[in-house]
């Protein structure tokens, strides 16, 4: 939008890419569109192409870009929540996190043969940014002993006695799923190891959570929302980001989406808490 | 239940089995059970073994037979659904469902490298008994030309038109995702290469539909279901069906999801055939 | 070749798709080739193009062809063994073998949790074609109980026998692996039914045993073939067929390998027979 | 065989854990072994309960210390080689190695997906201890721009030139895999960042390559170094470890293995690097 560079889709363009993960645009963050004269320059390249509805596909940031550009251009434009974090408010579900979710679960059940077999503490770093959506779905899925999410305080002596309670139990590994967004987890891991006497071992899950054939659910979502916006922009409804919401599509004012924090459910910790016992 | 073959459980029994497909309870269909004496035989148990809680997990089968327990025996019992078809009322999901999906996806994924390098039509028979509830999401979400379930009666005409439609758009090869309720998708096949004049290949997806390591959500649903359950025996709240609707996990009576039949959402049905245009 | 449709590929054509499965040639089976003059086109072509290295990437129906080709053109004509069957002579193994072998076992184990929790006897039917390389090392890679391909007479009496024999050792489910090549396996589930009394499910893995990401040991196959072949090429070693033997890759005849069965290595069903007593 | 645990094994105690990651058999490094007292322990149990022969499963460690016990003890002793590492001299292959290898490809394949998207170098570390065994295959695999093992130097200019080589060709994105033998992987990123200008992201593999269901490959390897192994001890012909080589199975010395260091195959390296120009 700020160079000007347009090509025209067509169902063909799309034809074969629905298993493919990553994107066919390359799109990417970019820097200029964070100041006013990137703003206005995308408003001008709309203009000039007379283009009168915008679907923009990613997470908060790129929202918050939408809204500005809101203000410059007479576009209609319409969010659509794709990121593996899932904080978008406003819908329960973005695409691309029910696909990170199960890269991730695929990987940690993989530690866990190695976890079991040898009796030893491991620590598993997913990414959220500085959200825990994705910490807590992994760690509930696979099992976790313990779930270490930024929204809730946890203190290395919580996490240590229930180690020890576990292994009063007869539970001789343990697999910890910790949000990237709690911060140094190979301190963490360090100090366990000190205080348990339990050797302790770190996997930070990596960009593969980012990529990857999409799943059946994250298409689904993907299909649905792609047809709520298109409906939208159809009658001129802009300004707005379509979501999931019990269970139905629906849409909220995208100045809504990216300005309120979408809370964490702690019921599913609570949850996690309850089975691992 | 017919036996008296009990075994108590503790949180150990289901320790580092999360990631696992099949059951450890090694279940499968009664015929005993169908009959007014294995019923009889069942509440007896129950009774002698001072059992007043049961949790019955499975389709609409193991819920008709549950409640048809209940109108002899004093538990409480809980339906948690629990099959690949989702053909279950007063639930959106059963768990197990997006495991069979993603399985079928997968799959159907791998046979479309060899529908597009030689330019053929598959059919893939998917599960679904009845009906066509697997069938819809999986050609959704594999992006299928066509989608043939019971519930929508389509005559080989339509297909055949829409075939010849696709290929003067310039596709040249096609993935049509069958229901295996439709009937004999081998003489199907047989008539649209007939009419056509390309080659049509089936492939039936056969058991691995009902295996397989459980994808995050299918462990989710089972998770929340688990728990809603327990909190239903816990206050005496019987005769219940544990069920996703509307986001939220709740609950209906077992008479009444057992008895009514649960619609197919065709909204799908019509946005898979707007995007494979 | 034979209507001169060619295309210049660089090493920019082919990035990006080393994880695809499929092929971007979109080259099937040709029968115009299988004619003298088909064969004359082609050799006219590859004249009039000044080409004077070909490289064919197949099976023995290929390579057949390629050295039917050999006698009326001067190009240096390589021979690439790539086929899910295994059955070309000159190489323990073909592109695309371990990839096959590796998607059937991840069916099979997705049965087998089926099978072992409902005690059933399970027959899966692989590909093959003609011949039982895939069946044996798929079934002995799953554990199976019985293997049957076409090189190994097995009357249904030997196979139900086997099978009341693990039943009397305690081993309530079965899985037996047969190769396409072995005829009607639905009757033949059938009468073993009839046979043992007890329940027996067949599922025909499909298509997708041709597609999918490939393995890692089918792309390293694939990178060493390639480079032998260009090798070849560029000291004129043409009417090869490239191959794994004893660890290394060399070269055979093509007329060799495209007139000389291969032999099965029966050493593995007995492997298979031992390891599922 | 220090403490003196044993237990017997029948064929049924094996059942269906063929698909399983991990160990049943919970073993992992015993410092005590390692000591003298520990080596005549293990003589006096094995002496005391009549063991003539013994299995040694796993990498040079384990059989530097089975050489060793077999100093003071009368048991046939063979080493099956088991590592990810692939390190065992005598063998072309270990169990396990194949499926690590596997494990990663999938995930530095959905690494590509991001890299790709957005033009960014990524180093993927994966494991291999003090050996490139891993990283060479892996790498030649993924089809990666640049592999960096601890046998070939490889100072960082020649990684920054052959980057900007490739920018020059087009390519906009690149996976560097590197073993983690070769050191701190992070700081390399931070120097090619700075070098380049372009991001660079460090995606550390973790212990999930140890773990996960076995390849085919991997199972078929198990079963011959079994069967072998057997074979081996019924004739009396211990201190070996029995390896694939030249495509079949053998045995060398115990006493050889666990003292040669196993030769990196370079030419997988030159392949990879041509195939990546």
């Amino acid at each position: 939008m700020i160079t000007g560079a347009f090509q025209q889709l067509t169902p063909r363009s799309v034809g074969g890419i629905i298993q493919l993960g990553g994107t066919i645009l390359h799109t990417s963050r970019c820097l200029e569109f964070e100041t006013k004269r990137g703003i206005e320059k995308a408003a001008e390249t709309l203009a000039s192409n007379k283009i009168d509805g915008l679907v923009v596909i990613g997470g908060n940031g790129s929202f918050k870009g939408a809204q500005e550009l809101s203000k410059h251009a007479d576009a209609s434009i319409i969010g659509v929540p794709a990121s593996i974090d899932n904080d978008v408010y406003g819908t329960d579900e973005t695409i691309g996190f029910d696909t990170a979710v199960n890269t991730a679960v695929t990987e940690i059940d993989k530690i866990r043969d190695t976890a079991i077999s040898h009796e030893r503490i491991f620590i598993t770093e997913v990414m959220g940014r500085t959200r825990g959506f994705l910490a807590s779905t992994v760690g509930l899925t696979v099992g976790a002993e313990i779930i270490l999410v930024p929204e809730v305080k946890c203190d290395r002596s919580m996490v240590v006695g229930k180690l020890e309670e576990n292994r009063a139990k007869g539970k001789r590994s343990a697999i910890i799923v910790a949000a990237e967004g709690i911060g140094d987890t190979r301190s963490l891991g360090a100090e366990i190891e000190k205080d348990t006497g339990t050797e302790v071992r770190l996997s930070v899950l990596g960009y593969a959570q980012r990529g990857g054939s999409p799943t059946a659910r994250s298409r689904l979502l993907a299909s649905m929302f792609a047809e709520k916006a298109v409906k939208l922009l159809l009658r001129g409804d802009g300004d707005s980001v379509v979501g999931l919401r019990e269970g139905k599509i629906g849409r909220i004012d995208i100045q809504k989406s990216s300005s309120i924090e979408k809370p964490l459910d702690l019921s599913l910790l609570e949850l996690a808490n309850v089975l691992s016992t």
